[in-house]
C-alpha cells in the first residue's frame, strides 16, 4: 500500500514486522538479515528491530547468522481456521473426494491477486507435492483461480487485472505477465459451464478440475477443485468427477450459508483486494 | 514479557499487533473493539490502532461493529510448513496412521506451556473434532504433551513447571491447576518406556497414544500420536498402535535430522520457553 493510501492510525512499526514475517521463503537453513530485509524491502536496522522483537516472542528462531520461523507462527493462522469453522466444514468433504478420486482436494478463495488455500487434503503420495493450508497460487494460471476470476463483473475483472500491474501485490505475485485479451476470453463462460479444467503441462505436472463455491446470492465466495495424479485428460476429467466435485461444492455452501459471518469473510470484494 | 526482560530494539508496536492478531477466539460473528482489547491486554486506544493497521493490510475483516480474521491470516503460518519441510516428511506419515489406524493422527511440539499441533490428519468422521495445524493444546493434560516433557531433565522439568506458574505464559495457558508431584511420578517413567496413553474420560471423550521423537542426539524435539475413535481402552491401544507408532516416529526422526535446521528450531529449549 502507497504512503498516502494508510488511513489515520496506522502503525508502520505493525506493519513492517509482518512484512518481516511474510519475508520468510521456503530455503533452509534460514536467511540472514541482509536477506531478510532485501525481501522484505527495509533498511537492515529496520528489519532488525523486527526480527529481535520476533525472536523475543518466539515467532523466529536464530542459529548463528540465519533466523528461521518457529513453530509458533502456525498459531496466528490457527485461529482463523477455527473461529471461522472453515477446517471443520471443508476437511471431510475434502477428504471424501481425495478417497474417491485420488489426488488431491483443496478449497481456495482470492486474497489479493493471488489464491490462497483455505484447506486441502490429498493421498500420502500427493500429500509430498501439494502446497500447505495457507499457502498462495497464481490465480490466472490455476483452475481454481479462474474459476474465482469468473465470478467477477466485466468492471470488477478488469480493475483487477489493472491492480495486477501496480507495485503494490508484490509479495504475492508470481503469476507470468497476463495476456488480458485471452484471460478474459478464457474466464467469461466458466460461470456459465460451472467448471474450469487446468491441464497438466508434460510428464509430472499436475491437472485438475474447479468447481466455484457460491454464497445465497450466487456469488463466488470460494473454489474447489480435485487435482489428478494419474495423467487424465482434461476429458476424462469433467467425464469423472464434475457431478461428483459439483454435488460437494453445493454440500459445503449450504454449510457455509447458515454462519452468515463466514460468507462475508470469504467474499473478494474487488474495492478491498490490494487492501484499500 | 516483562518489560525489563525486553531486549534493546524491542519494538513494542509491533508486539501489541501481535497480541491483536492472537487475541482472536473461535466465536463467530466476529468480536467487538473492547472485547479484542481486553482479551489483548490493551486499552481500547491502543488495540483500535493495530486493528487498523490489521484491516489496511487485509488480515483482518470489520463487519459493523465486529472484526473477524480473513484468510490472509493463514498465509504467515503456511511459510513455516514450507520452509521447514515438516509438512512433508509429517504429512504421508500421519495420513498413513489414519489409513490404518482410523481416528486422527499429530505431531506436536513445545511452545511454552502449550502443545503446538504442527500437522494433523484424521478420518472425515474424526476431522470435526480434532485441531487444526497451529493450534494449542494442553501440555500436562494430553499424552503427547507428557511425551514431550518426559524429555526434560528432572531440573529442566521443575524450570518448566517453575514458569507455568507465572503470569507470563497467560495467552497460551488452559491447562488445569497442576499437582507438581503427581505430574512428576506421572512424567518420569515415559521416557524409559518409551510412549504414554491418555484414557478417554468417558463416552465421546478420545484417548490417544503417544511417542517421543528423537533426534540424532536422543532428545526429545517431537511426540507423535494416534487417536482413537472406537473407545478401545489403554491397554488395547498400546497393543495395536505402539509398534507401527514407533516404526512411524523412527521413519520421521531420520528425515528430519537430514535437515540440521529442522531439530534445531523444534527443539524446545527450557530456557527460552517463555520469551526470554
Amino acid at each position: 500500500m502507497s504512503r498516502e493510501d494508510r488511513p489515520d492510525g496506522f502503525v508502520d512499526a505493525l506493519a513492517r514486522g509482518l512484512a518481516v514475517l511474510s519475508a520468510f521463503d521456503g530455503a533452509l537453513p534460514g536467511m540472514t538479515l541482509s536477506e531478510i530485509a532485501r525481501r522484505a524491502d527495509l533498511s537492515p536496522a529496520t528489519a532488525r528491530r523486527s526480527l529481535i522483537t520476533l525472536v523475543s516472542l518466539g515467532y523466529v528462531g536464530r542459529s548463528g547468522r540465519r533466523f528461521h520461523l518457529r513453530p509458533r507462527v502456525l498459531s496466528l493462522g490457527s485461529t482463523f481456521a477455527i473461529s471461522s469453522h472453515l477446517g471443520a466444514i471443508l476437511r471431510p468433504e475434502l477428504s471424501a473426494l481425495v478417497a474417491r478420486f485420488g489426488g488431491g482436494a483443496a478449497a481456495g478463495t482470492l486474497d489479493g491477486n493471488a489464491v490462497i488455500c483455505l484447506e486441502h487434503q490429498a493421498t500420502p503420495v500427493s500429500a509430498r507435492v501439494i502446497g500447505a493450508n495457507g499457502t498462495y497460487h497464481p490465480a490466472t494460471g490455476t483452475a481454481i483461480g479462474r474459476t474465482l476470476l469468473s465470478g467477477f463483473t466485466a468492471e470488477q475483472l478488469e480493475t483487477w487485472f489493472d491492480q495486477l500491474a501496480g507495485p503494490d501485490p508484490r509479495p504475492l505475485t508470481y503469476d507470468l505477465p497476463v495476456d488480458r485479451r485471452a484471460m478474459r476470453t478464457r474466464i467469461k463462460p466458466i460461470r456459465q459451464r460451472g467448471y474450469e479444467v487446468n491441464p497438466g503441462r508434460g510428464p509430472g505436472t499436475l491437472c485438475g478440475i474447479a468447481v466455484p463455491i457460491l454464497d445465497l446470492d450466487r456469488q463466488v465466495i470460494a473454489a474447489l477443485n480435485s487435482i489428478d495424479e494419474t495423467g487424465a485428460t482434461s476429458e476424462q476429467l469433467v467425464d469423472e468427477r464434475l457431478a461428483e466435485l459439483t454435488a460437494t461444492a453445493a454440500r459445503i455452501s449450504r454449510q457455509l450459508v447458515r454462519v452468515p459471518m463466514l460468507t462475508e469473510l470469504l467474499r473478494p470484494v474487488p474495492a478491498s483486494i490490494f487492501n484499500s
